[in-house]
């Protein structure tokens, strides 16, 4: 791949440069080094500190190179997560100092990962924003254990949602998306799982549609369930699936083919 | 950046070799060359030969080096595209001739992108197949236009779905969608704009919805337009938008932020 790799290097020089006091919002993907972009990459080239969440992976972080700063605000290990204030403060100081930040995010930063908020918490602080999209654990991480979010014969539409929605805005409509017929992908659901469910049945999903749950998508900790919408939460619970976990409602089969760098 | 590179040689190194006869569907995202991943640039040094469809972007293209052999059976410039049994065929005989064949495909390949489809063909002709994920362009390729996907004080779920179903199966209950609420993205329906359009609004989407409408999204040529729901087919008209484009509809805004490699 020599050619390419000269490619590469040419192509590397035609991407943004970081500037001192920006904070790039960067998504690292679902778990695995070949799903993250090349622009995420340079920005972890160029980066002075690197402020990531629980929802990366050890593989990604093992790439970071030794002598850049690194700062976890995410749980892990039974640890409390920072809250998203201390998290906004941290940003805006190294970026005041002028250092060139790396807000690294498991996924993609604008499904679920707050980045809106985030760049305008930034934006509104005088700090310049660029948003690095990364694959959003809800695509690539199903088909990392061979799921396809859509099929041709299938489905015509898929929606994406979470079951954690923002505390004073108005709740999902579970039965009205339920009507619709549409697969759902549900991103951080676990604890809400029975609650979604019945939900959906009530709503008038099938008891017995099939349901596929993902815990650690995309890295070699990957764990499959399959199960129907009645029994997910039971069968999930009974055999340790917790977060990280997607949960995809109406799955309807398995790839015949290895998804993503999966061996 | 050099102990990044150098941690990124020996990430290429832990990737997955193409095999001999091996087929790989590989997504190149919406645009540019910052939002491929490392693994479809893998696959890219690898190929014998790319064979790729018309909403790859030029720039994408042309890191491909120059000993490799490229096929486009997309349609470009009013020329017809190839069937999708000219396109398997094609695939079929190539990888059994023994070469590495990457389908490289816009965006993701199980995005309205047929690759699950065309995994169980050539499984069907034992063929071995790996999927390599994309960033779909309807979220990577609006935060290039500064749009966000999902935003945590607007929405708790997004709906990404196509204009064009296959057509032996029920098509789209636009009225049911649109009681959801939900924000829609709409990939590549710019011929039914107008009609569903009209559906959402007979199911209760106020007619000033705001729409966006981003064509080339992520690359150089990108376009934006801002409509309501009630008028962006006419306006989309007058103005040029043609495929590819991306529709959101219910878009809140515009982000603060650069996304991707924008400038």
């Amino acid at each position: 791949m020599i050619g390419l790799q000269k490619s590469l290097l040419d192509a590397f020089g035609h991407l943004p440069t970081m500037v001192a006091g920006e904070v790039w919002l960067v998504g690292a993907g679902p778990g695995s080094v070949g799903n993250l972009s090349l622009l995420a990459v340079h920005a972890l080239g160029q980066a002075n500190v690197v402020i990531h969440d629980a929802l990366v992976s050890p593989e990604i972080l093992s790439l970071i190179p030794a002598g850049i700063e690194q700062i976890s605000v995410g749980k892990r290990g039974g640890k409390k997560s920072a809250t998203q204030g201390f998290i906004m403060d941290l940003l805006i100081e190294r970026a005041s100092q002028g250092q060139k930040v790396v807000r690294l995010k498991g996924g993609d930063p604008l499904v679920f990962g707050r980045g809106g908020e985030e760049a305008e918490t930034l934006a509104s602080a005088g700090i310049a924003v660029r948003i690095v999209p990364g694959m959003t654990s809800g695509i690539a991480g199903l088909t990392a254990a061979g799921l396809p979010a859509t099929m041709r014969q299938h489905n015509q539409a898929i929606v994406l949602t979470t079951g954690h929605g923002a505390p004073d805005t108005p709740g999902m409509e579970w039965q009205a998306l339920a009507r619709t017929r549409i697969p759902i992908v549900l991103y951080m659901g676990m604890t809400q799982l029975e609650r979604i469910a019945g939900e959906l049945i009530a709503g008038g999903l099938a008891p017995d549609l099939r349901v596929a749950v993902v815990m650690d998508a995309d890295t070699p900790r990957q764990r499959l369930l399959l199960s129907t919408l009645v029994r997910v939460a039971e069968e999930a619970r009974e055999q340790g699936f917790a977060a990280p976990c997607i949960v995809m409602i109406g799955a309807y089969g398995a790839l015949p083919a290895k998804g993503g760098q999966q061996p």
